[in-house]
């Protein structure tokens, strides 16, 4: 593996004690290249970053409208959430809406992320099904873009039928997901590694350079087709809208949009991925750390190029600058460090 | 900071998805050099691997046999715990047994890092108290060694105050604590960095080259005085006798002395560091990822250092390999890559 520049620091006792490495690249939406660090043309798989590509063909297709999926809802397609009760109940609800319930999801169940929404469920006694999944979002928006396929004629059994394996690459729903993945990134997918993501549907490896044309395509709508270029705008305005359903409680994309709104969009990945859209500048953004550590590094990088590349007001540059270095504490809350961007 | 050479790294979809690099080193007891990698004399903080050194005193001074400390105990004193009931029960007897209670702990209060107990004791309508720090063991032992150093002499408002302060680098405790540190790495603490840890006791910055050594030492008493070495043996036995107390259910240090016995002591750190003495081969390992990432990288490169530095048979080989050589899997138990340990 290529070795890519340093682009964080932990701080303990005034010395560096651990340290992120990793490339970022900023494109603009005719593919030019606005800064960069370290190798951005060694394809890296995405994971989550990108679900707001992924949920393109939800919009486009028609099924968002059709199934009358609401803000918060599409902000859910595009989410890693926490698994709390808002989160769960919207992902229900896009369900039903489209006639069927949590049966079709197939991302598999695990307990939320969210400790404080585990443990109010084992107070209670619950156990976790497939809505609690962090991507149970992304996958209520595949069952929704599944049913809008199969259209109306199909009864309960071959509509079932249909979505079963809608997770496999060549599955009639996941080929919408994968060539919106396609148009929107430029990167011939054909000849692309392919992992199996957390929630059992298919990873393409793309270059950085070309994750962040995606999101500068995302950002302006430049060089998509009117109907991919309009359900990027819709689902920006849905995050903008509803940003505690991309993330949840105290999480830094939900942070970050509940602050700036639509002037960023910022979503995470696992395996320390990170993408956003900058519709003023027209940029997009893709970083990816080494180390493979999404809560650590990533995000005071990520942090760090908002403050860079987003016109703030004072206020909102101290909010930035917060989360671009940011105090470390221990268990009897004192600050013992810092977790801090190292950019230059 | 230097760039070490990666260590390890996981796989996804036949790639690299991501890597982790490192340093380590692995001594004798005359401070020969066996192998290493890295940089192995830029100091790091060695956090939570050193708590065998720490719990030297413990031993060394006679507090240890005359509160009765049993192994299950002293174990506990060398230990990261996950905070199940068997760990929290242990502490509470140590500090029950010189005399005092929870309340002389001072390393601060978190959930159980065990996500089970977590959840059974929020099912209990119970919250988390200083004995559930992963810590509590380490800390016990720090008071215990208090209310012997008090004296016998000492009444109960003279004890508190005696005992209150003592994750402090000046306190008696913290100096004996200190000293032990000192003498087993050989490394001069007057000067080196000095962090606070996440229990605040302080932290101070060693190459690993003297952490080697020092498990070097730990391993085989020589260089060590007597009183020393002897407490070096009764923890290691200890251990040995009660591994599910150093750390818990399903952890890599519990699982590794559950099956190798005396023949492996090995304990974890935050921020990726990772210490182990190999009695039969005379040798001590210290390994720091420079990533800080202790849950990835930092275990494949110990159990790979255990296969290559330890006499074992075949199953036992088979074991540790599965240990070096991880298969990871999503939410829905599919194989989606593996987590490997790339010392060559």
């Amino acid at each position: 593996m290529h070795s890519n520049p340093i682009l964080a620091q932990a701080w303990r006792g005034g010395i560096v004690e651990s340290a992120h490495r990793g490339a970022y690249a900023v494109v603009d939406a005719d593919g030019t290249l606005h800064s960069s660090a370290g190798d951005i043309d060694h394809p890296i798989f995405p994971r989550s970053a990108v679900k707001v590509l992924q949920a393109l063909p939800l919009v486009d297709s028609g099924a968002a409208e059709r199934f009358g999926l609401t803000d918060a809802q599409l902000a859910l397609a595009c989410a890693s959430h926490g698994g709390e009760p808002a989160h769960t109940t919207a992902a229900a609800a896009m369900l039903a809406q489209a006639g069927v319930d949590v049966q079709a999801l197939e991302c598999g169940a695990h307990w939320p992320y969210r400790d404080v929404t585990q443990r109010d469920m084992a107070a209670r006694g619950e156990t976790p099904t497939a809505l609690h999944n962090n991507c149970s979002g992304k996958h209520s928006g595949f069952v929704c873009l599944g049913c809008h396929m199969a259209g109306d004629g199909a009864d309960r059994g071959s509509l079932r039928g249909f979505l079963r394996g809608y997770v496999r690459p060549e599955h009639p729903v996941m080929r919408e997901v994968t060539a919106a993945l396609q148009a929107s990134t430029g990167f011939d997918l054909a000849d692309a590694a392919v992992g199996t993501d957390g929630c059992s549907i298919p990873t393409y490896a793309v270059p950085l350079r070309h994750l962040a044309l995606a999101f500068a395509r995302v950002a302006t709508g430049q060089g998509l087709r009117p109907g991919l270029a309009a359900a990027a705008r819709r689902l920006r305005a849905a995050v903008a809208a509803a940003p505690f359903m991309v993330a949840g409680t105290g999480r830094f994309d939900t942070r970050v949009m509940e602050r700036l709104g639509a002037r960023v969009f910022c979503k995470v990945g696992a395996e320390g991925v990170y993408c956003a859209a900058l519709p003023e500048a027209g940029l997009g953004v893709a970083i990816k750390m080494d180390d493979g550590n999404t809560a650590r590094g990533c995000e005071v990088v990520m942090a760090a190029l908002i403050a860079r590349l987003v016109r703030l007001d004072d206020a909102e540059q101290g909010f930035i600058a917060g989360l671009a270095d940011v105090q470390l504490q221990n268990w009897n809350g004192i600050t013992v460090g810092r977790l801090a961007a190292a950019l230059d």
